[in-house]
């Protein structure tokens, strides 16, 4: 951290910033320069919160030097986190693609859908029971019914299910009949669920709000990682802009940098990215071309027809084909789509 | 609703446009261009989702024409919403202000900065309890020990209270110590909470998130009125921008459009919608100027020992000096402060 | 200027650093944490190019401590600057007013402004004779005709001319025919021009762009100082976000902002700022409560036959009312509106 | 255009409405609803301004159906446009990969870039002599001098060359020593600038504005398509966003909408859009797969030593790793990079 006070500021002003430091743990390092002073803090640091200096007669800022998350940091995890169901990993070499509508709407719905994503490759099948909507008069989702028949279309084409969580008190639910919770946009800084699914042993996969930083997105990961469930994945889905084109804009910088920074899988969602049924095949292509770990892509038998979300769905068959763009790519940048799993 | 159909489209792709408006019940009206055809829907058009046009053949886009908010609009409820608690007014014409610490961090300093806020001629006492932090190591607030003081605040100095609520199972709770319960900006579109207090007959101050565009704001008070609470207001606190100078950027336009397009009172939190406490007093004497019905602003006996928010609040003196300009500026555009409660 | 360096960098990297520093003119202080290694450039700093240290081997991070302008700040300028036409100032007690239309259409037209306008109480008109359309089929403006026709009105009315400037060429034509000079919120970084209106002797209005951060405001505002002409005035007129209710987001923490960095006088452009003539007044007293040092305000005797802007547009006798309510709000916060000029 | 009446406009107001339209020359289509009625504008609606009707009493809102650029538009011209210079073509299924420094720094710097991109296979060099710099007080480029290098190297590597135009003025003699004129971002909107180059026959590559909207883009080619200069190419280069990990946000998202909407070639810089020449490699992998034209990269023979964009500039060595991954996701995609030209 450095502290870097007013040109104008006292010796008596610099002064009560170095006790201040000194009363919390940390060493003090002034520099004088020609214009102005700045101080150094060294030792330990974590112990200083940054802002209060800001109050402090003299100080003009403050500069943070390291990140604010750890568990979540490459730093304190050299390797690839790798999450692993029965049978496909997360994180590895091979590509996850999750597949399927964005609300489960009935069992005829859900289980084409299932049928269609197997059929084209897809590993994980995606569908909402508890829909997080921006009007009360939408459609809410199916609820429970809709758990079950996930749960019936996992048996029958032995698909996994990653499915989304609202609320602190449904997650023990949702971790019975999911293979994964899914953490939606809107609840990214819901800090009362991030405590909840960090306490089950289920695998999360954390989107980023549409107006989240990644350093933001890393910071809620660090949540769920604190408290005690590593299996983590971050999921970029497309940030809010002025551009009125898309729904999002789907942030592709975040896939190579993002990889940098942790060892979190990373999964793109095209879908959301975009808002547009018509750009989603090239933004599958693109971000497996960036190095994304796997895709969330929504498949709908008839998308006029959805509840929700069906103007960035594809139907089946431009999904299948999608498929086959997206193993191109794939194996172009050395990578592989994960072979379809057999589940116990 | 209108339906604009491609440049090309062809008879029987409007034709399949038609059928579907009138299956959903409403009435389709076309009207033929020299470039293109558009559909305009008229009658039930809330049982018509405009979505589901946009994957049908030969459709372009699609134009809402109404606002998807119904009891939040000032159509629907011309008056303006008047909230009352014992002794003073929210949305009439005397203006309230809401003062205190972000966190509740000890008894000595909430009673020192009640004290302080009620001289100086506030209404209405802030402080966290529960307090949502994006660092998982960052002070989470006193919690239930917090809202005693609180509660011990409210007894001494004769003083409301406002505190954010978190999670929808600490609602009940909250509502037994708060007069105020306040929705927290992360939690704009957090819709089981939003849920949870349209049950309860306590007032919800709803904070715009950073994201949250006006009519998501105004969605999000549909949930709560529609859940039976009407006794809502709104409060602007300032969005995400890419501006670096400031923590958000103030959207005080929104006091004079929401004011137009709702019914509801509109608080201003000039202390997040700068993040600087040398720019709150300008701020709070503008969003009076431009008509808010209240302000909350954050004070603290000692701002750079702060838990949180230190940067952006004042000090005690500096609040009283501000209360004497905003007292002007109200009086100026003809409204006034609110006297100091004497609740039961 | 610090320069972060990664966790694990090299005794080697760090020497490196060091000797570039000293290359370059200045002095290195390397401060050895207990994670990591900093090193402070103390001296000569402006000569040493931050980014340059991005790509050497074992560095993180680069981070500057002084601001990047100088004439512009009130550092280097503690008092207001003072801008003085025939009979007014700009930037001193007194609010100066600038009304008109967006284009000059027309004499009858501009006539007719300025005579309502001068009524109202404004010293300066705004026309523009010149206009920036993003449609190369929309108006472009009258060009010199409408810069005669501002000449007529100035001499008729007794009001000072402003109008824009748009490209380097046009300037010292411009410079005849104005008493200010503006420069449009497409061009705040059209350095071009930027230079040209540096080195001409008139006023230059240099307003924000809607994607300008207000640091780059200020280097935009360098430039003319740097080329010098010294009679500069910024103006606030809305940047561009998310929010769709309103034509851009006028941020007024601007104004206390760059109040505190600069000592240039500040105008707020509301018209632009909301884009919505019904949010105009609102937003003109809050700029004024918030400390502007002026205002531009779009006026036009029949909006709704405008060539542009009619949407944000006051009728005059609306924009009488505004100059009342305005009056008030200034009084509140120890200011006063300037009165009519009587010019040479 | 669709005009939306207030749900209590009277009869008067609509008659107002419509008798405007009839008098502008279009067809007036009014269609009475439950809740309100809207007015469709039918024929000759180019010449009816949309925001003239916006102060008209009644009138709630308007919609445009059409989009504003005509010449630019796919609906217009559904072929690709292609560009030919001698041996390479520019939105044929070749990619073409322009490569180079930020700004021609010496002759030794470009003579040793043009070589080493040369060799790895890009077609196109890169470099600017006149530079836009946010600060008065950094380097502005060689000038005139710079152009000569640049010529030299032409004529040395076969490498055609592309240049930014700044000012109106010098668009003639940059026309005489580039293949390909650059307008870059700060200048997207520079409709003086956007003029003179629609006037002079060489290919122009517009940049998009960081804070450009994708219609917005199109409506600057609309300038200089219009003003007879058919040889445009667009470039997407990142849009300003709230994230600061990044230096903009490429949006990718651009690629495939822009393909969709407009004929005209599509280059992507992941230089600029990352800012981090550690993402550049991916993005460039990204844009090829989401189906850009080409790509734009910036290449020093030494970052760390850069007068300008070295932190996002690639050594020799990397972009020509760059070129051999970005070959490989070409042909993926059913496209080659193109080949190294031979000009006469």
């Amino acid at each position: 951290m450095i502290i870097v006070m007013k040109p104008n500021s006292t010796a008596a002003e610099i002064g009560a910033v170095i006790a201040r430091i000194q009363k919390a743990g940390a060493s003090p390092h002034p520099i004088y320069g020609v214009e102005r002073t700045v101080v150094a803090v060294v030792g330990e640091t974590r112990a200083v919160d940054p802002k209060a200096f800001l109050q402090m007669p003299g100080v003009e800022k403050i500069t943070s030097i390291s990140a604010p998350y750890k568990l979540a940091s490459r730093e304190s995890h050299p390797d690839d986190t790798v999450i692993r169901l029965n049978g496909i990993t997360i994180g590895a070499k091979e590509l996850v693609v999750m597949a399927g509508p964005c609300s489960v709407e009935s069992r005829t719905q859900l289980m084409e859908t299932a049928h269609a994503v197997k059929e084209a490759g897809a590993q994980i099948l995606r569908g909402g029971a508890f829909k997080p909507r921006s009007s009360p008069y939408s459609f809410q989702g199916m609820g429970l019914k809709g758990l079950e028949i996930l749960a019936e279309a996992r048996e029958t084409y032995g698909l996994y299910i990653v499915t989304e969580v609202m609320t602190p008190q449904a997650v023990p639910m949702l971790a019975e009949y999911a293979d994964i919770l899914q953490i939606g946009a809107r609840n990214t800084q819901n800090y009362g669920l991030l405590h909840a699914v960090g306490r089950v042993q289920r695998p999360v996969m954390l989107k980023r709000g549409m107006m989240s930083s990644m350093e933001e997105l890393l910071m809620s990961a660090e949540y769920i990682l604190a408290g005690g469930n590593y299996r983590v994945m971050l999921c970029e889905r497309g940030i809010r802009t002025f551009e009125k084109y898309t729904r999002n804009t789907f942030d592709l910088n975040a896939v190579p940098v993002l990889k940098q920074l942790s060892h979190l899988p990373l999964i793109a969602d095209p879908s959301h990215g975009t808002g547009r049924w018509d750009a989603v095949p090239a933004m599958a292509r693109a971000a497996v071309a960036a190095g994304a770990d796997g895709l969330m892509i929504e498949v709908h038998p008839n998308p006029a027809e959805a509840f929700s979300d069906g103007p960035q769905s594809l139907k089946p068959e431009r999904f299948a084909d999608l498929m086959q763009q997206v193993k191109r790519v794939a194996e172009s940048v050395d990578r592989a789509l994960s072979t379809v799993p057999e589940p116990a």
